[in-house]
Order: C-alpha cells, then structure tokens, then sequence
C-alpha cells in the first residue's frame, strides 16, 4: 500500500456580521476611553466579529450557521461536490448542543449524508487535531476526499447585559479577545497540483502535572449552582508558557521532518492576542519567514483561527515554498502544529 | 506498508456509586407504586447507577473520575504501562468541562503525556466512532497501542429537587433510562495471541433531512433563558426509526466483510432500554447469535455501553468466533457498528 500525499485543495472561511472595532466596544458597553487605549495596546486586537448582536443579545447565527457556510464555500472553491465527500471532522469548544453535535447539523446543511463524521472538542489546538484526524482517516485509506472544520462562538458565553467594570481584568481581557468565525477546508489524495501539501502534523499533550491556564464551565438543567463565572484563566501562566511551548513545538515539527527553520518562507504564529502573538513571534524567531497573522482584524477565533492563516498564506506560496503553523492550547496545554510544502 | 491487525488487549469498565433499582427510585421521588410497574414493564431497565448522590444532589464523581479508573484498570489487565501508551482517545456527550477535554485530564490522572488524544462529542455511537479513530491512527503508523475512553454522566442534568409528577412522559423515561459510567480498552497493532482482532468498523451519517431524536443543549454565562427542558426526546421517531437503523446497520457491516448472519456467534445490540433492545434484538433476527446486552444492570450509559457489552462478550468467546456490535445514534441519526473476531 502506498501511503498518498494529503492535498489541500481550498481553505475558506466564514465571520459573522460586520467588524466591531475597539471604540464600537468602549461605546456599547459605557466605557471611559482609556479602556479603548487599553485594548489597542495591551491586547493589539483591532476588530472581532460576533454571532450575537451586541445591541440586543440575539444570536444571529449558530455554529451550524457558520460551519455550513465556510463548508460550501471551501466545497465550491475546490470545485468539489458535496457527494464527492468520504468524511468530515469538526473542532470546537463551543458546539450548538452537545447532541447532536455540530458536525451532523453541517452535513445535513450541505446535503451530506451516508459517511463517518466526527466532531473534537478542543480549543485552540482543535483544527491541528481536525486536520490530523482526517489525514491519517484518508491516509489509512478511508476515502479521496475530507471536508475539515474549525469553528467557534462566544454566544453562550457573552452576556451582552453585563458592566465590564464589574469584572475583573481578567473577564474584561476575554470581552475583546475573542471572535466568532468558522473555517474549511478540502483535503484529498488525489494529485491535483499547484496546491500545497500537508508534511507533517505534530500533536502532543504538555499538561501532566500542570494545572490548567484556561476553564470553560457548561450547564444543563441543574444550571448554575454557585456564585462562580464559568470561564476562568489564568493570563500569567498563558503569557508566562505559551511563548516557551510554541518555540517547543516549532523546533519538535521541523527535526521531525528534518526542516531547518531557515527553510520556513511563511510562519503562522498561534494567535490568543496581538500583543502575545508578537512576543511568540519574537521569540520563536524565524527571521526569513514572513509572518501570517489574522488576529488583528478577527480576534482569536479559536478552533477557526488557522484557517484564516491559511486562507492569507496559501495564495502568497509559490512552488517550494514552505510553511510552519504552530497552535498551543493553554486549557490543559497541548503543543500543536502542521507544516506544509506548496507543489 | 503492511496494515497491522487491531487487537483488543484488554476492555474494563467502571460504574460509580451503589446500583440504584426501581424501588428506590420510586420511594426517593414519592411515585406511586404503579411508577416502579411502569419502569419494570414499559422501560426493562432493572437498575443504573449514578455520578450524583440521589439524596443529596451532590456530584460524587467527575467524568475524569470515572475515565480515568476505567482507564487504569484496562492498562493493568493489559499488562501496558502507562508510557507506553501512543495515543488516546475519548468518546462523550457529558464533558466535565469543555475546556480542558476530559481526555487530558484523564490523561494527567494516569500520569500520561507528551501523546496526541481526541476527544469526540458523540452520543451513542461515539465509543464506535473512538475505537474507529484509534483504529486508523494506528493503521496510519501513529503508534502501536492506544487507550480508547467511552464515558457519560448525568450529572449536569439530573436535578435530584424535580418532582417527577411535574414531568412529561419522555422526561420520566429519560431519568430512569440513563445511567452513568465509563469504558476503557487498550487496542494494539503486536500481534498477541488470544485476543479479539477488530475485522471491521461501520459509521455512517443517516440524518438528511431528517429532525434529531434527540437534542441536548448547554449553557453558558448567558444562563438558561427561556422555560424550555434543556433536553428533549421524540420517542415515537425514536421506536420507529432505531430497530430499522440497526438492522441496516447490521447488514451493512457484514456486506463489507463478507460475513454472514449466521456467522454471528456473539450480537451486542443497541442498548437504549431493555424493552427497546427486545425489540431491536427480535427485528435484527440473527438467532443463531448469543445476544450479550447489560441495559437492564447497568442502564443506557451512552458512550461507555459497548464497553460493558465487550466485558461480558469476550471471556465467553473461544478462537474463530464472531461477534458483531451496532450502535444507533438517534440526535442526528447514525448508523454505526464494529466486528470482532477470536483469534
């Protein structure tokens, strides 16, 4: 048996409604304007989309929304019929119910049926898994053809009643760090060229004995009992690990493959903030490789975020070119990664 | 390449707290007695066990507490030390959390790290989905053992202060029919002997078009904002459509095998409620199989319950015999089953 290359015929994306900048947020929710100040500089994110309209609460668009839309448009672009596909995976942390997952609402959207789809609860490392998931299915010889998604939504989280002055730094930080979007993407075996192909995939638990740096509480019909927010972090352990596990996990992907850093033409950064995306950055330092960052103008768009990477890198890469992403997740920290060669 | 056989290694199971019967479920709600009738005749389940003390309402065990006993208990009957494990792989509708996935910390709890592990939102297919994943990632040269999760709670949805007479018919068969517990298996591509190699996995999508069976919805710091059960069953659709599933599902599987009904020497069958799993069992008409079901002992306890079918069914089986396990998943409607042969 030969094992295929796993080819990625399209990426595509989805963000709902229009862009909220800092000063639409300071606005809504009666900040003084130091707080804009303080987003731009010490969060250095400049925009984020939301499912839910800031003006009412009323969530405009679920996930299954979201993941519907970003599939057809990654179906389309890669000239791909929906019968076409063998299987799809999806990564979140924030699903529409926990039944039925995700993932089956978006197949029936697409008018998917009759194939194995599997959906992974995970935050930011989620679309590392999902990509990785479905290669090794294709490579193991499940099919021709996977649809992967990357999709998440604050809108269970985001209480649009609340005053930011009542909430510590903390809370305030996860107010304007995070935005709702979804990704796709096409990969196949099949030989098409001028597209890149996946090298390698690197996955690996970095949590023993580590409390976590991030919390995310659900409920159900017993509700909330406590007094107790139900998404916590720890910033300091983030800022503090995060950086050292992305230089980890950028160096174990490349002696993987037998890649010297100075063979990377683009770096995909992982992307909790735009502050902190510079201090990784920095820190990984990789000079020669142009940066592909998104956080910015989407905000951390957890399991989506590296689909937007992808959707700027994969036009800029000529034949050769190589390319490094790199995810950490600080729930109960995961290293991650994927690196890809354009043919 | 040549793609190893999957073997069982070992499957183990854990069930947190005493089993609960009908009887004390009926005095501890002030039912009639005609109630513990009802479950006796109309449901079959004779007894579950739960996560939350009944009396008090008190959560006494984590998924990660029960995942990882489980756990443990497959890699000591395994003979597997915890480092040598290559990947893991949990399957659940009732996350403790959804961050950190239950998956790592289950993984911490047994002193694993530096592995990749998924976590797959799924109902009751998704210990087939878990083993499918594990099974491919091992095919597709990811490692050479794995320790495969399936586990639920009701924890979060069991609210010990409701008065039964309030309820709905489905709702009072939703807190008789679940139980709580958790499975673990180690599958491995060293070809020990006497064990049961894995000849085939099905897992298909069957929703199109067609409204979930089932749906359960989380929450989040928004709360529960309208009056609506956070859970909600259509049981009509449910009997109609789950014997017609697995019976589909039976016969898929065998086509892709080659196997005949009569083949068949042990039938795990889905495990909804012993009255539903008499009924299923009668449609799927294999008589010359010995049918191993556990619903009446241990109730519907979701992603663990072929885990618990495995543990009966394997001491019994003796080299060359078959058996084949399907499951139906009824959110989103999914046909899924795997086979097994002795060696």
């Amino acid at each position: 048996m030969t094992v295929p290359d796993i080819r990625l015929r399209s990426v595509a994306t989805t963000l709902p409604g229009p862009a909220v900048d800092n000063a639409t947020l300071t606005r809504r929710f009666s900040m003084p304007s130091a707080w804009e100040t303080w987003i731009d500089d010490f969060v250095g994110t400049r925009t984020r989309h939301f499912a839910v309209d800031l003006g009412t609460g009323e969530v405009r668009h679920t996930l299954t929304d979201l993941g519907a839309a970003a599939g057809r448009k990654a179906l389309d672009d890669a000239g791909v019929d929906p019968g076409e596909v063998d299987l799809m995976v999806l990564a979140t942390s924030s699903p529409d119910m926990l039944m039925p997952a995700t993932v089956n609402m978006v197949a029936d959207r697409l008018g998917i049926d009759g194939l194995p789809a599997y959906q992974l609860q995970s935050g930011c490392t989620g679309a590392v898994q999902a990509i990785d998931v479905a290669c090794q299915l294709l490579r193991a010889g499940r099919g021709r053809t996977a649809l992967v998604l990357g999709a998440d939504s604050c809108a269970k989280h985001l209480d649009v009643t609340v005053d930011p002055a009542t909430l510590t730094p903390a809370e305030q930080i996860n107010g304007v760090l995070f935005g709702d979007g979804a990704g796709a993407m096409v990969l196949s075996t099949e030989p098409v060229p001028g597209r890149a192909v996946l090298r390698g995939v690197l996955l690996k638990l970095a949590g023993l004995g580590r409390a976590p740096g991030q919390t995310v509480a659900w409920y159900g019909e017993r509700g909330r009992t406590g007094g107790d927010r139900p998404i916590g972090e720890d910033y300091k352990a983030i800022e503090e690990s995060v950086p050292v596990l992305a230089a980890e996990a950028l160096d174990e992907l490349l002696d993987d493959l037998d890649w010297k850093e100075s063979d990377l033409d683009y770096l995909l950064p992982p992307q909790l903030s735009g502050r902190m995306t510079a201090r990784i950055v920095e820190r990984l330092d990789v000079p020669g490789a142009h940066e592909v960052s998104c956080v910015a103008e989407t905000g951390n768009t957890g399991n989506a975020l590296p689909f937007f990477q992808l959707e700027r890198a994969l036009p800029r890469m000529v034949a050769g070119d190589r390319a490094a992403a790199v995810a950490i997740e600080s729930s109960k920290w995961i290293k991650a990664g994927f690196a890809l060669e354009k043919v």
